[in-house]
């Protein structure tokens, strides 16, 4: 059953071709386009192309499919095209003619449009949550081992004192950062598309607003020609956004490898969460920290793909766009599992304690006896030399205290400056009016 | 004169290899690097690091600086390896001693980080200027060609009709929807690393907030070991935001190429912005355009270029990130001048009228129909039988007239409300507060 | 069951997220597993870790499972991590002890090494072979419609008169270039890295020469390290190699969307190849050439996906390797269906007669005039002058006539030449004695 | 001076803008401009559109231009666009009407076209001259440290013994293996595209077989339309051959800056090699394998920005090409100048001896142990065991003796075979084939 087909038969190889993964995928999509249709009917009828009894039929029987699928009780058939037309297919079959008139004002252009921008908002939703979890077991951990201190590498050559304290908040600030993309990924999927038709608009007196308001969305995509253009645009932007946690996650699962190997040996993991060698005992390979740098790592190469896939194509629809599905839905997967699976391991981890009382590590504390004779009236570049020199007639003795006191050093963390920046931003996404108004579509 | 220089000469070869563009692209950062040392000595001498004698002689003489490098007279010497040696070179040959201490509770690692954020800052602030006057142009281009109708395409195959008012909005709102992005960039641009010395913080007793304030910061960026990070963080975010504007722009010029072809025929130029060919004179080639997309197309593909060369990197610094100035600082003067001239030659098109009166977009109406029959009363998918029919016996008549009202339509552009909420977007960047600052600095 | 388990049971959610979608993947490489394993043990009898007998019993039932495999009647099962354990499993099921001992010498590292090469080895076959087709397509192609004239662009700008011989013969010889990465990507690939257990050798006297004998590779990965090395490497050539292809069919896919459009209106497709709409007959839209275009820029991403998922991994396996199966996998099976489905495309494309005598076409024709002249012995510059006046005061009239004599010309388009030298790529690839070692192993 | 100019005047803002940085980038490619003159000039006397004198005229002026620019005195002025005019220029300059006539049965499409092939040839050459030195020293430092131990790692942990023996020839053989790719490179490259005018041929019954051979090239671009493809073709499979070393060279970076960590401690460079801080004598930042790193990474990205500027152009010539010139060139003098200091820091490296005798390495030797009871017959799995045993009951003693003997291993590198397999490759690149070609005709 194709919605614009008339007499002649695709052929069939040319059918399995260009159906592709959309049946599997569109599954994901399957809520979300019916709440597409929840709003647009209601609409429908404030413009008299449904009855108010028509509609009454209609929105009951899109609960109810609603309902079906949150229950996992909806497949798209192998004999229909995509979830849309499988909706209004179920929905003809239920409750005959009305459930024809649902197209009206619509193209499926707009339908995917708009399922697409409801579907990426709840995907924000469980990443931002996903996050903020990480982000509140990283602050926790900065402050739990504020003092425990470890050597700061720079060119990685030991460089200067530095503590896990430090290195735990650091990552949670690099996230709370992240959430500004994320937030301007989410102001640009919060928009409506629909009305949009196949993208030059309809001649119905289609009124926008209302279904932008019924759908929860903040604002409309105006132009219709732009609001088209928003496919790949969209899910560009979605991929930047997330790989800017992927890119952070990727960071510190390459930090995690390293501190755990044993020429470091500053953390490590209970073995039940490593994998190792019976015959080598020593060994606790981090597999789970590997693939969370792997999978992060491609999801960094997600926005340069979809930009392949979509540069240089004219304005306008084209089916090229079909296919972004297909790199976009599991990498949003992949990123939670991720998100998920760090929070788990970092749970677990142990921090070794006096790492700085290795030898090796004695002139970390340089800079500090520099400082010091600065403090005390030395032009920097004078005590600069003097210790230079202790150092060179091994006269120099590494003072063991640290006391750091500005903002945002090992004294000094301002997790809670941090913690409230985070929450600044997460303030700005605005999930209860999304959610508000879905839970009134579907009640 | 290198800083950290004692008794060693490092070999030639290696010193050629590791400068490499370093001076050229210095003197970019030049101005921004004495702001930092204005904002670093006024707060050092509230820790007692400086004298207020000392203070007022080294306030002056960087501001001498200063206004030397506005007014083009200032150079990185040869035998000088950077920006931050140069300036400090400078200061200690006309002031003395004082001239030294300004590199107390200081590292290069977060005088280049400081720089690096006002320097981009500054750059924001004209990408944003340039991008809001081709936003102006697009919408009043949209607002005088509003009637102008042309076919709209999907599949690149015609389809319904659209309008140049459609086609310049969607420019326009494209573009203020790209803000988004850079206002993302912006607030994580706007955060101060100064006082993070070498990623690892400074036993000086700091006063970051003093700073922050002095520089027009938003914010800190408060884990110094974040602080850290945000080098080469910042280059991608920067470059994700300004790929999105370039996507908008080479999307653009694919269809001003698509459209000034013969075949295509909407659209012209006056003969001194295209190039011909003189036994060709039907040919105008469209090379500004062809080279916006270029440009623009390579400035998408840096994020990646970006990501590929920080990837995998372990927390702390590495050299590697010196080379990020090399990709990122031709890209944003390369976009600023694909914005300006893309100014320039829309101020110059030409568009031909009556496009739809060809033939061959009669069909482009039957949806139009459709709709009509189905506003009568007829259900949906019955109305497009019925035309399919009258089109297959050749009995269709395509109306001439588009009666399209809805919100973003072809008779309700909504260009008011895109240019409102590129107002919005734009108010929440505050360069006000910024440039205040900055005066303030430098008075 | 895993092999290096002792008795820490693995955290669920750790097992999970770390074995993937190995053991949906893995099915692909089962047979080229067994493969492996049939050379390692023929070997590891030839230095005495396996008696004559036990290698006699151990090859008849991995060639009962080889044959298994081939039938379909081979799954991994969920208790068992990964295809290699699958095999062992299997054999120390049906066979006892002996089915313990060919794990000697060998790990599982080296044996992912072989078994990919061994698969990627079978899949460039697959892919040349498909590639082969489609060209000799383009060749009939060309040779066929030598005489069909379209217009040549330039600048997307009408420049000069072309034929649908040269465009057919153009992208043919495209391939035949193509051919030249994956024949590199096969040399590289072509070399045994079995041997090298875990990248590091081993002390057990492998015979390494046998084995890469008896597997049909022309060469060994000599250095283990530089064995273990070619994972991911292996895999980025491959990818490139493919990609080469991709863009190949994609730029083709371009022109066809194009000038399938109505504005060019060169070619079509009978409609069951199409899809379309019921009330806009004259649309045929090109979804498949779209989807090859899409599917095969997604294709040209992946070199650089692999790229991010590998730079700065210092030497040594790291398990971010295992993921890269995940995207090539599939590529290979899409790039193989997109070459299928263009030659069926192409067994069905029509093409227009006459396109060049629309008068938009006329002035294409004004560089043969000048040519003309110029064979008369009017300089070159002069005669392009003359031709321009003529064109300006309208008294330029197109010959219709092309004569274009020279190699690749529309009048001389040496696609035998093209095609020996496709023929002579080939040639090198050598898979007859690939599969003469692979029929003795399996025999 | 344009030579497509007539009468209107290009405004200076867009001829800024289109000729962007040509002047400055052609002139690494004026001497090979000229070499296809002298081809190409020769040629057009054989079909009588020069006579024998002017022939002897022109090849005389310009072999007098070709030996300017190897003496450094030639420029392209500021009034002339672009290299080919610049030659063309003088050349009618200094001899007059005969000098016009060059451009006969040439246009600048295909021009560049030669000039670009040309010039990459060389380019290879020169990097095929430097991969191979590099690779002679790796070698060499291969066989001089053969039995110097180091450990092996797997998941960045503590595995199996290695040695510098294995490390150096690993990637030594590495190169070897991007050596296929850069001769795929050579192959597409050497191929003569001149005589495909602007990308559709010509009617002038040009002689393209000699030219071919006067120019060295092993063979055409047949197809005229093909060889215009293969401008972005041709850079972007070079880019891949340049992406296979860079790969190899950022790896070995990456090594380098992991094994000069204080942790690990492997190696070492002279001072004047390395960069320092005179208060932390223990600091040897290996600032110029970072570089590598950075800039080897970055040419990585190369082929990936080269794809996104072509993608999704349709055949013919666009303007787009002429920016991946600035990609390129650039990229090709910073690969070559990586190769160079590369081998320049390694003819000074030092090794630790004795790495293994610290303790943590102790458990390198357990599957030694494990191998030697398999060798006397105990079933693999067995041995394993039971070492696992040995090691959980601190009964474990390392061997400190490794006996590897197998190809490709510790104590066999096979060494002569790898520099037989490099030797085997850089001989089919036949540059002396070209090289003498080219005295022919500057002779």
């Amino acid at each position: 059953m194709k919605i614009w087909q008339k007499n002649i038969d695709v052929n069939k190889f040319v059918e399995t071709f260009t159906v592709g993964k959309d049946r599997e995928l569109d599954l994901q999509m399957a809520k979300f386009d019916v709440l597409g249709s929840l709003a647009h009917t209601q609409m429908l009828e404030t413009i008299n192309l449904l009855t108010a009894d028509e509609l009454k039929t209609v929105q009951q029987e899109l609960k109810n499919i609603y309902n079906e699928i949150e229950a996992g009780n909806f497949t798209i058939e192998d004999t229909v095209e995509d979830v849309h037309s499988q909706v209004e297919w179920l929905l003809t079959q239920r409750i005959g003619e009305a459930g024809k008139k649902i197209h009206s004002g619509r193209s499926r252009n707009d339908q995917v449009l708009v399922d697409l921008k409801l579907f990426f908002r709840a995907c924000i939703g469980d990443m931002v949550n996903q996050t903020s979890t990480l982000f509140n077991l990283l602050i926790e951990l900065s402050n739990t081992h504020a003092a425990k201190l470890m050597p700061g590498y720079t060119h990685l050559q030991i460089a200067m004192p530095s503590s896990f304290g430090l290195w735990f908040g650091a990552y949670a600030e690099s996230l709370a950062d992240d959430m500004e993309l994320m937030l301007a990924a989410w102001k640009i999927t919060n928009k409506n598309p629909l009305g949009s038709a196949a993208g030059y608009g309809s001649s119905f007196p289609l009124n926008r607003t209302l279904t932008t308001k019924l759908l929860g969305f903040e604002s409309l995509n105006y132009n219709v020609v732009y609001a088209q253009m928003g496919r790949g645009k969209t899910e560009r932007v979605l991929a930047q956004a997330m790989s800017a946690v992927a890119a952070t996650l990727a960071k510190m699962a390459m930090d995690v490898c390293l501190f755990i190997n044993q020429n470091f040996g500053f953390i490590s993991f209970p073995p039940e969460l490593t994998t190792g060698s019976s015959i080598m005992p020593h060994k606790k390979n981090p597999d789970v920290f590997e693939l969370i740098r792997s999978r992060c790592n491609k999801i960094q190469a997600l926005p340069n793909e979809i930009a392949m896939m979509i540069t240089n194509l004219p304005s306008g629809y084209h089916r090229d766009l079909q296919l972004l599905k297909e790199n976009l839905f599991p990498a949003i997967t992949s990123l939670n599992e991720c998100l998920e699976i760090a929070t788990f391991m970092f749970q677990n981890i142990t921090i070794k304690d006096d790492i700085l009382k290795d030898k090796k590590y004695d002139y970390l504390f340089s800079v500090e006896v520099v400082n010091d004779l600065a403090l005390q009236g030395v032009p920097f570049r004078e005590a600069y030399k003097i210790v230079g020199e202790q150092i060179e007639n091994s006269t120099f003795a590494p003072s063991s205290q640290i006391h750091h006191t500005h903002e945002g050093s090992i004294g000094n963390l301002c997790n809670e400056q941090i913690a409230a920046s985070m929450q600044a931003v997460l303030s700005q996404f605005g999930f209860d009016k999304v959610n508000k108004a879905i839970e009134d579509l579907i009640r």
